[in-house]
């Protein structure tokens, strides 16, 4: 069965392809203009700081059902090593982590997906290779990323703690909450899209973190589209709705935003906190640091995102 | 041989032990409060950012010489990989990374140096385990790292392209390289040190980038602290000079900021095209994003740092 | 609680500290002399042969809850990666491999347990590093291992096709074992005791596989000491019973086997289809080949054991 | 430009596609009958064993100029970790590796090589991918190797301690080793041919070790292919002659042995203390032990072969 009619409908109307010329690999990110940035700068009014990372743990999101996708390992190479022979003088500690790119809080790179052959901006698949990861687009190429990051409580304008399950988020409930923010997304923001999800990974239970889920939708691609969002994390594993809306077409948001848009997205960002302060004083807008680690050939990479209210 | 009076004299003098409560393992990042990190805030003024890091790659600085510290290996778990069974749909590609948390760009944690059985305030050195890592002054405890950011050129003040071999840095280098940026380093600031020596890198001599190395020294530690450094970077592999001052205490400086005050301490930070644009500028002053990745129990963690002018 | 005395007396019963000297680190495996293997290699008449491990797969054995034990990851750093950069000619195809020593079918070495602070042969417990691992006694100390192997079908011989959950073999389980292999077990022999547990694993249920299980105990120790047995291996995941016989000391014949006879153990290995050629032709002893890999400082290493009819 | 006509003539010679059937994944080593085997065992008549394995080390033979394909790393996920929160009692300690699969002393298994996007016995090389590694011919098909096995010590006959660099080995040094040996290479034997290239190694040049290297060449695959020998090891890096016989093909023997005869080869196999007991009491021949690591979909495992005379 070939790809439903409305996602190619849709693929065409959000596309940017070739919009930042044939050769780039960086997608919406070029809409994070040093314009982009300051009025990120500018929402930093306060000083204070929030992390929207999970700790980075053997404990962590995965459970296996991914091969190979492990939780972050982390081993001592070396503790308290004498360095000069002597226990008293100058000891080192040192060591190593074996991790997914996508284990934990991470950003999802433009080379993670692909269809019909192409990555981002008609790039060929094929430029995934074994020896060097992404040759194309991949995360490192994504030097820095400094702007205005927007929270979108979705969960909260819907009164409740957590959405449900599988609840497929709406272009309505993006507005009822940027309203609630008091604000308007413009081009090169970052929205951050809260569900609550994170309930049950705190509650000790993966699986239910994981699927199904609520999530983003076709319903709310093209809201960013118009917007020119330059990247969209949720606080989910799967970050759109989880089962889909359409069984032919699996992660088809991913597939949007990835390929069509060339927009990153963010998965496990930790909300709650900032969540929580943005409800206390009513300010939903904030300076946002979430720049990748710079894996060469990375589909994706580990991030601490940072909100500066 | 007992460790030389000179290094506990000054021990004694800049020490932060308890400074901060019995219970502290932030050290000096305390001083990076609200107020500085909105002093760095405003030091964003044009919305440029650079990033500070050089990339994940298995050919990366490490040379071998440190037994098991592995440059980053990147690898594919899958490439393109029909999600749904069906090549022309959904495919997916994703990768792990192995690497040492010290391999590249990244920070010194509090953990990473002891000696007489102690690290940062107090702590026992036993701390540190095989099956948690630093139980104590973990990096994850550093939630973030927003602040203002000073480049001290120091190499440039000295009208060199990089420093020598072995050149102790002095007080009065970083107080030329200060007067040259037309500014005073304040509390909660994070100062960079640059000696050029990432030249011997990029012309492919990871030896002679590694030692002998010039770097800071015993002469510089009280500069630092008089001045309330929230933490200081290098673009070198070794941070302190070597070979060292004193060769009955190797490595001191490390044990004078990690383990007496409390300083965290940056590697390999790539500072050429940011001192290139400060030398244009004028201007040697910014908003600093570093904040490590929340390994938790690490001695250290990669970090992307950002300079925004 | 101190340690009981039952068990304090077991220790001094069957210990074999100093028994090949004060320095040596093989414990039992110096009871597989030439003799031993000869006398393994007398009953390869056959010629058939049957590999006695598990794959070693990201889908192995490991359920998570043994913090960073992770199964095994294979990634490919190359695919059909064309050597003369021509497609066509030369393309090599290489891959790396995460995993625990103990993830699969192993060995557990004689550093992998202590108590009181000492390992076999009363090295100190601190002989094991971070960063060299088992300083004493690690894996790679056994060269070789090839001699006689017996199988014991305790499943078998007690009418069942696994034996229950928490039961403990006795002694008498194995006499009647032996006696129904026709043999008697002779210094330097390995000694397979199949308890029929894996039945749970390839079942698909990994926790039931893992705990509670039937398992060798404090009643058969003295059998295999008294016996001199190089080595024993089970077919299940914690080698002796879970839930154990005395809450005051958990894991008791890790103690006395490791510790204090220097007696390696395997565990997860696989024995059901040498088992039911064993019971075909009513031949239970075998040429066994099952060298570890020569890990520097391992405490165990992964094994794929032999057995040559 | 296209392969030679040289070696397309010589693949014709020595294929064996087909020869065990379009499904054959196992190649050569279908040659190790239980005959073989027996044959095998006969030649154990003293009891004394041989490792034949260099440590699994971080200082192992890998120089980083292979990108990605690391040393074995070795470190410590528990150090007398107490299993009963009491340190006096049972402690555990475990550890995990990272390394190459062909790091060490290992296997090139028969999806190693490909050209003109074949692999042994016509598989296309597309069969090997990021998710699965060697779908087809991965190493964990080979369960088993207990085969007779020969030293052929083409150093010792040409009364030199190590082959001249790029020296190809021929047929005729073979016919003389094999004359040394007093002995006829037959159908299902392990053939270890000695250059004596690890003095290199021993003295701590691993770049002289690597390359350039004596080695095995055009000249000897049909003298191989003709006794139908299982598989062939050296104690070299490179396995074949380097550099290479014709520029037009690199690594050839790799692709005659590999792809066209489903001939595993062995690499970096120590052979020197085995090779002077050989030459001391004259007898070449010997039970070999040396089943892979069932690594699903390896390309390659590593392994630790025993000779038993």
């Amino acid at each position: 069965m070939p790809l439903p009619e409305w996602f190619h409908e849709l693929a065409r109307e959000v596309s940017n392809r070739g919009r930042w010329g044939d050769d780039d690999e960086l997608g919406t990110m070029n809409l994070i203009t040093p314009e982009a940035t300051l009025r990120g700068v500018e929402c930093a009014k306060t000083g204070r700081s929030f992390s929207l990372a999970l700790p980075l743990h053997h404990d962590g999101p995965q459970t296996g059902r991914i091969p190979n996708r492990i939780n972050p390992i982390h081993t001592m190479i070396g503790i308290n090593t004498p360095f000069m022979g002597d226990p008293q003088k100058t000891c080192l500690s040192d060591d190593i982590v074996v991790m997914g790119t996508q284990s934990a809080t991470h950003w999802d790179g433009l080379a993670h997906a692909s269809y019909e052959g192409r990555l981002y901006n008609g790039f060929p698949a094929t430029t995934v290779i074994a020896e060097a990861g992404a040759t194309k687009c991949g995360i490192e190429k994504v030097k820095s990323i400094v702007t205005r990051g927007v929270l979108l409580d979705v969960a909260l304008v819907k009164g409740v703690r957590r959405l449900d399950a599988g609840y497929a988020i709406t272009a309505e409930d993006l507005d009822t909450a940027a309203a609630k923010a008091g604000l308007s997304v413009e081009s090169g923001d970052i929205v951050l899209v809260r569900t609550g999800q994170q309930e049950h990974l705190f509650a000790g239970d993966k699986d239910a973190y994981r699927l199904p889920a609520p999530g983003l939708s076709s319903k709310t691609v093209k809201w960013f589209r118009s917007r020119d969002v330059a990247a969209v994390a949720t606080d989910t594993f799967s970050f759109e709705v989880w089962p889909g809306e359409d069984e032919e077409v699996l992660l088809p948001v991913h597939l949007l935003h990835l390929v069509e848009m060339g927009m990153m997205q963010g998965q496990h960002w930790f909300l709650d906190d900032l969540a929580e302060d943005c409800a206390k004083d009513g300010v939903y807008e904030f300076l946002l640091h979430a720049s990748p680690e710079p894996i060469a050939g990375g589909t994706g990479s580990p991030v601490n995102p940072v909100a500066t209210k």
